[in-house]
């Protein structure tokens, strides 16, 4: 298992008007998750797409479980479990102060730079299997 | 079963340098469908909020079949399948010209203006089973 | 002056935890009147991208008079003034029911796919002055 | 003078299908950057809205001198140049490695929480004065 840890702080444009964070917000933050922890594997995701390589999301999962709010810290923990091989899923988990907010899921493909789904770049999958 | 639909056209706003929607995106999409199904029901969620009762979304799934692409129209297909006892779960379906975009669900709880769960209120009931 | 009116309905998820519209989500909105206004011009913003001409943001401006809020149906009054030469500005009014909600206006340049200023291509000049 | 500085890396979601940044996304860096001056100030925005003070939008500006890119790290320089009254102005700055992106400004009102506009409260007047 891969795992990585990231931080953000809750963003007043993040809020609605039920006072807590709106739950759409969440996907970026996941996001941010998942490009770090690429980031620490050695691909940066910015790079991982200038070599022609993108990762659509196929599906994403959240499940709340306490609202976060406005000026909030909260801590990212994503994980890659399993060696992608046609596609690749993360799972996240939010903490703030300790406490779990929400879980979560995404899966990806890989797709060249025509959208034609392809396998995991052999570049990709040696940097995972290092750590995996 | 009741059924929904409702139509958004793609903002600019709503795409990535992917060139397609963020996947993000959709989620307001799928609150756009329910809350017309609820308007349907006669009950319009403006109102279902200044009388106290909140929905906060408990899950979120999105599927993504095909990519929505700038300034084209969507149509959300929203359903309610069962009776909501302490939970309500939706389902919808995204189609462009006919052709699946996307599927996904949300479940929601029921809060009161203090945030404490509640069971479903009379009226949310009633006006669901004249028409389930 | 060539004048074009476009409607939305407030989304949940343009709202933020001061009970009103975020102020940030004003701007898709102009962006919805603009590109209204180009369509009724006979110039899909779409088209416009497609034949490699873009229109970047190199200015905007909202001054906020009322509160928007969810649900209400605002209505996005888009003024083009004058003849576009090296920018085009669009000024915006906002209303709901009649109410003066916010005014705007929003400067772009012409540039290429290259992100190459350039002037403004003689098809978009003459459909414009068709109108003015 | 008061100067305040902080950091933002970009994020996928804040760009659109240009290929860069959504001129959107700036409206939440900037409330990043005077939120952050609050603070410095001794003021946090959290705890000024937890008070009943509250410091809507009354007008917003941002002119774009370069586009800024998915992942770049943006430096964003926040001034409060005058003793607010009964508005407050916040100038702001926006910079990658050097380069001059953005400025922009923003006006607020200051509301209580009937929605009501009032004078500067004694507090924040003593707090910027005491900086200023």
């Amino acid at each position: 298992m891969i795992e990585s840890v990231s931080e953000i702080q809750v963003r007043y444009s993040e809020t609605d008007m039920m006072g807590i964070v709106y739950h759409g917000s969440y996907l970026p933050w996941l996001e941010i998750g998942r490009t770090q922890l690429l980031a620490e594997v050695g691909m940066p995701y910015r790079e991982i797409e200038e070599s022609g390589l993108f990762l659509p999301v196929l599906e994403v999962n959240v499940a709340y479980k306490r609202p976060a709010k406005y000026d909030d810290r909260i801590v990212i923990t994503t994980q890659l479990r399993e060696k992608p091989i046609v596609k690749i899923r993360m799972d996240y988990e939010l903490h703030r102060d300790g406490l779990l907010l929400a879980t979560g899921y995404s899966v990806h493909a890989f797709m060249n730079r025509e959208g034609q789904a392809m396998r995991v770049p052999d570049f990709f999958q040696e940097a995972v299997e290092r750590l995996l």
